[in-house]
């Protein structure tokens, strides 16, 4: 089967999550600048997931720029995928408006540790349905930058419950990670 | 007439039901992980659809893989299937915030069951569009599993009616039948 | 320039607007069928505008199967076309909430005059863009089932003063006519 | 690599964004053409806006029908082109609800603004990414309109602090200026 349809569903699904999420950013009551400042939690949030998205619709541009079939158990494995990005607004939601409480933020960082794996699983799914060792096995590698990212999200969950500030600061990192292309660690994390 | 704008507008249309109705799952009040307990059955209902909706995405698509032709009434059969599941978001909200009453219960199975004729009826449409024998016909068989599907919607609803948790273990059963690719299962149902 | 992202992006909005009008079908307070009763303007109101933009989608479809050129008057006829549906979301809930009060309806049928000229003027701009005598000429002929919608919506906002249940008669006509392919009037409308 | 995905992905985003502002145009309580009347800013608002996006998919639209190219680069360019246009429901609503006071306008501006030159980031993200003088740099040029737009935002912005409406024309003006097509004012812009 060709991978068509399963790249417009997807396209389909990260543009409504990435959009939705603004429908959050509610106008304040006041028409001044300063109404605007209890937003900025909401605000903050959302460029933090606003971003995700656009990693994850980035990564997975990539991944199926090099791959040539899908079978049933890759539509599902995108379908799970699709499941833990569609729970960012809830919980991009719940974060902001706890302004940024332990809880929220530890849940809010179980869905990105749930993408990421659903991500890994995606991966793993494509791979089998390829055969043999093909480009694609060669551009994913050992995938460190994913397993770093893993790693990451549940240092960060546990960080959270020290204070919520720490989790957060993991959750930037990752995506600062995925969104600065420095070339040379890059090509150093590809070469492991 | 080819079916790539059919397949786009049903990829829309799908990829934003299924995204809406996390719209449902509102933040709670409360910034603990007790204040999300309240959420489960709008949790429950909100996975049950978001995989229905991926069922029916994954049949679509599996459908229009081997299909040449379509025609206006194609394109009427495929809207009225749009149709059935656009009223998904209403009963899974009607469903979760009676908090799996009866009467809701049964009314996700009318929609369900209203969904699966008329996904019938596209199939048929789609048979007669091709004209003759072709790759369709032999894809399809006798299509036992869809027939099996309407008789647990029917008899979920009915059994809802008794106690909302027989619906909801028929609706689950089906799911779980489209989901579990049991490939043994699935040859025997394929030969029948 | 090619139709294809006319095409998608067409697809998408469309796609919104057919769904986001269930957004209006809120779940009842009550858990009983009866609860369901006072939803009735709202299903009937979504139902047809459903069908109305199944329309035009369908009709949109079948304007590009046979359009190979469009350039920046296309476009733009299009987006125009695009914002009039647009608003159907909004005069569905008007006409719904106000249990079809007289202008409500009429405006109903505004958007829907609205967005029939818009198409007209979106088949000009194609055969302007086209030049010369094109086979979409001969499929368009003189549109009498356009006049002919034209003129009823005219009449249906003109009956809406009298009472409402004429003005809703006469768009219920029009979807019907376009819905219904008897082929006999179709081959006499074309002949025209 | 292809710009099939970018394209598609944009569509979609810009699909939402136009059609989801339509969902502050709420149904008005009272039944009456005069209880319309309130909703102008509204209206007014959400006119601008969907011209505004339409704008912005119409350029894009023109831009990418002669790009061969994308990079990882490209692809964050039109992120975050999108991220500035995620944002126009906000402001949207916040200029509208607040009856186009003075700071919502001038933060209009300010997204208009902040979108213009992320337009400006991607066209120069693609110049690069083409290598060497291609069609692109041709069919660019100095991009004269580009600057014209981007020199009347920073204008409307300073002018809202006189009085709104000043800020108000000037965004305007603009959207004129990219919606007629005057050819000759076009091809002297051009030739500059």
């Amino acid at each position: 089967m060709a991978s068509e349809r399963l790249k417009a569903f997807s396209d389909g699904v990260l543009a409504i999550i990435i959009t939705i999420m603004v429908l959050d950013l509610k106008a304040p009551q006041g028409a001044s600048f300063a109404a605007l400042w209890p937003l900025w939690p909401t605000f903050v949030a959302y460029v933090l997931s606003f971003v995700y998205v656009g990693i994850y619709w980035n990564n997975h541009h990539h991944l199926f720029v090099i791959v040539e079939k899908v079978n049933g158990g890759v539509l599902w494995a995108n379908i799970h995928l699709l499941f833990w990005l569609s729970l960012l607004p809830f919980v991009t939601a719940w974060a902001s408006e706890s302004r940024f409480a332990r809880d929220p933020v530890a849940l809010y960082g179980a869905v990105l540790l749930g993408a990421a794996i659903a991500y890994s699983i995606l991966v793993m799914a494509l791979l089998r349905a390829q055969g043999g060792r093909t480009l694609l096995h060669e551009a994913i590698g050992r995938d460190v930058k994913g397993w770093i990212s893993i790693a990451a999200y549940v240092l960060g969950i546990a960080g959270a419950f020290l204070h919520p500030w720490i989790g957060g600061l993991f959750y930037v990192a990752v995506a600062a990670m995925w969104l600065v292309p420095d070339r040379r660690i890059e090509s150093r994390l590809n070469e492991l």
